[in-house]
């Protein structure tokens, strides 16, 4: 599926909060199995996550009909997206929410990244098919983590 | 204070979620007043905005020391901080897992923008002061809201 509306939660152990509507059929995938591993894309392949987003996972292989490539996760059962440059394996560890606001409370359990991808121009939904690409990266002197 | 952390929840009525470390001075302020204002800055004001979330309002009027000015809301106390580009008008619907994860769902009751700007530069925090500047705009087709 593809997802816009998630956060992080916490450093350590690292959570990310995410909000899936009960209406996709990823909804029941999750909720079933626990686990899940999050697939950040990039602009290169928007197409592909636009199409991810528009159709079921209950009609049609989305890797199939979309040519992404599944390569096998370390300690979950769902797929690395080949075609992404960051994969997030994660465990549901809190479903408190679920029932009221569809929000899922992940634990990243294991992290991958591709080293070669320097500035990631990633896709941020706007609503209605409008995605903010990342532009430049600047930096500041700060004392956030 | 200055927020990284956060996410859309419901399009109908309009949720945010949002994660204040209680270690921060704004935690105790949101959590009493229970209401707020998110301001949405842009590049051209990003020193301010490090400024702001590298120290605290229990020492010092962030307003005065980073050039920043308080318009009145309608519907809260919280003030619009006129640099900023947008607002929405908050007030915290739940506090269920404020104590557990600092997570406060928001409702937006009031919102404002600035029609003057187009395509705005937002920021991003990647960590440790390095941010995302917004980048271009693209539109695919989509049924997505």
């Amino acid at each position: 599926m593809a997802m816009s509306w998630h956060m992080m939660m916490e450093f350590e152990p690292p959570l990310v909060g995410c909000v899936i509507s009960d209406r996709n059929y990823s909804f029941g995938l999750l909720n079933a199995a626990a686990e899940c591993v999050i697939n950040i894309p990039t602009v290169e392949i928007a197409e592909k996550v636009v199409g991810c987003g528009n159709t079921s996972g209950a009609d049609i292989d989305k890797f199939a009909a979309f040519g992404l490539t599944p390569n096998p996760a370390s300690r979950v059962g769902a797929a690395l997206v080949d075609e992404c440059y960051a994969h997030l394996e994660c465990r549901v560890v809190d479903k408190q929410l679920v029932t009221k606001y569809c929000l899922f409370v992940l634990e990243v359990i294991e992290a991958w990244i591709d080293p070669a991808v320097i500035s990631p121009k990633t896709i941020h939904h706007l609503g209605r098919g409008n995605f903010m690409v990342a532009g430049e990266t600047i930096k500041l002197r700060s004392k956030m983590k």
